[in-house]
């Protein structure tokens, strides 16, 4: 052994260490195929690659490589709510059931209106609603009526499945994050009941990461089959400055990584709870500025977009920054 | 390679089929060597063995294995209650700093009392207190403050920091749950601020699969440097029928292991919510009955045994099933 090691390596020896001063980023196919190249595409590479180098300046421990998305308009389309398509059938399977619902509020209101009014609502007006459909209901129901609305609802205008919406770039984050070590969340103002029966399959992410809106449940005996049932009151709304909260109750630590949208100003203070802390985090703003290829929209007072320039968050144009909007059809 | 195939089969092919027809349980050093052998350490092994059986009657997919310990009695000791002692000292800390506290309540109750008093308190008492000594803290701060405990504090009687004294059976139970594909939880009526801080270095569960009591919080935008405090309000007291609707709002899905103990009876919904589905889950229950090697205690009204007896649960006597209590001094 010891004269071995004097010698000159063996050839594999060299091939080796060449091998491994090659940086394996630059090895491996694009993570990122659907991001144009530029400067956002460039920022989230750098960002996860300085993560994951050992021992340099912007490094992070694998165990706060905590991820948390907003779903609504940042992982798939928001024009409907995709609850608010889900709602609308409640709505109509009940009346069809009691025709005297058609009368009163706010089953009223909801009938009379379309989904797209349905769909401007705000997060605490939308939870009341889900509040009204789903008192008395367990997990299990709940879960069984989602799952049969996803299987047979289709988008209004794009004509496919809902979780066939989910955007190509996000996937690809998602999946990229989760090859470097991040854990990826969801932390959305929808309710965590309805996204959890689709998140593992869309999104790759299991139903126990997402966080979102919720009722107070009550603990029913059931004559020895204890069922978990939904009241009608709201417990916490997973939106605006309840969304950090939602996150520490859940994680218990600051992501490092958090990506929302543009519309309503929902994602701006998990963005500034991201970013803002001794070991600066990355917040990533999306604009729905592609009336082509997705939908384009303004925010009334322009506020997400502003707290971004202040902030120095990286903005997602996704007219220009993504390739392509939705997966390949299979 | 047509001729090959028909060939007998290569000596090493024989063995490697003789291999794979061996068990890999039996193969494997005892799982749970701190077990007695017995019917409860069979039940366990057998439970897991079934449960990761593709195509078994037992059979449970990797997604659903989830797993949750209560952590008080169950997975340490709580004679005292660990927080119990925390609390005493953040009492103690504040009334050097302000001498008016010690008249006031409930810092005067807590002061005359000693820490067995206090650790009678039951939880909902419990996080009273809390939400009076944290109110105004953010997570960062209280996280400072928990680490600072646990550095210096050694349990009065056992003479160790609380963090050596973690069940060494139950160590190895969380660990072969894990190497068997179950995720495994932390679901305890004690605050989770406070356990957060040991959990992965103590059981290997990261602070996002630790589910607990906590106060309302606060988004304090801080001057472009926001926090979340905690307000003097509880927000739930995960303890009791608070414990399924905890796991349900985290999780998200029933738990097809759980795990509690018997003092108070706050353990028997969570396991009811386990064992009682259409597929029944495991529930064991840790009954305290080694005066000699830990503490012996009864239940006032010996509901969780009753519970047990009932349901059918897995009762584990600490005294008969476990060769030891605490792991070995390193």
């Amino acid at each position: 052994m010891e004269r071995r090691t004097r010698r000159q390596p063996a050839w594999w020896a060299w091939a080796l260490a060449l091998w491994m001063a090659i940086p394996l980023q630059a090895l491996a196919a694009d993570p990122l195929p659907s991001w144009n190249d530029g400067p956002v595409k460039h920022s989230i590479i750098d960002f996860v690659t300085r993560a994951t180098t050992e021992g340099g300046p912007g490094y992070i421990p694998p165990e706060e490589r905590i991820a948390t998305f907003d779903n609504d308009g940042t992982l798939w389309p928001e024009q409907p709510v995709v609850q608010c398509a889900f709602l609308l059938e409640q709505v109509k399977a009940r009346v069809k059931e009691d025709a005297s619902l058609a009368k009163r509020q706010p089953f009223k209101a909801v009938l009379e209106g379309d989904l797209a009014r349905l769909s401007s609502m705000d997060e605490p007006q939308l939870m009341e609603l889900v509040a009204v459909t789903h008192a008395g209901k367990t997990q299990e129901e709940l879960a069984r009526e989602a799952r049969a609305f996803f299987r047979t609802a289709r988008h209004p205008k794009l004509g496919v499945p809902y979780t066939q919406l989910a955007y190509a770039p996000m996937l690809e984050l998602l999946q990229y994050l989760r090859a470097n070590g991040f854990q990826t969340w969801i932390s959305s103002g929808g309710g965590a009941d309805f996204m959890r029966v689709v998140s593992e399959d869309t999104y790759g992410i299991p139903p126990q990461q997402v966080i979102g809106s919720g009722l107070k449940e009550e603990f029913d005996e059931g004559d020895g089959h204890p069922v978990l049932r939904r009241e009608a009151r709201v417990d916490h709304v997973n939106d605006k400055a309840g969304k950090p909260v939602g996150i520490d109750q859940h994680i218990g630590r600051r992501p490092v990584f958090a990506a929302g949208n543009v519309r309503s100003g929902g994602d701006i203070q998990m963005l500034q709870y991201t970013h803002e802390q001794p070991r600066p985090g990355f917040s990533l703003l999306i604009h729905h500025d592609d009336a082509a290829r997705e939908f384009a929209y303004e925010e009334k007072d322009g506020a997400s977009l502003e707290a971004a320039r202040e902030g120095g968050w990286t903005v997602v144009s996704m007219r220009n920054d993504w390739k392509r909007i939705f997966p390949e059809r299979r």
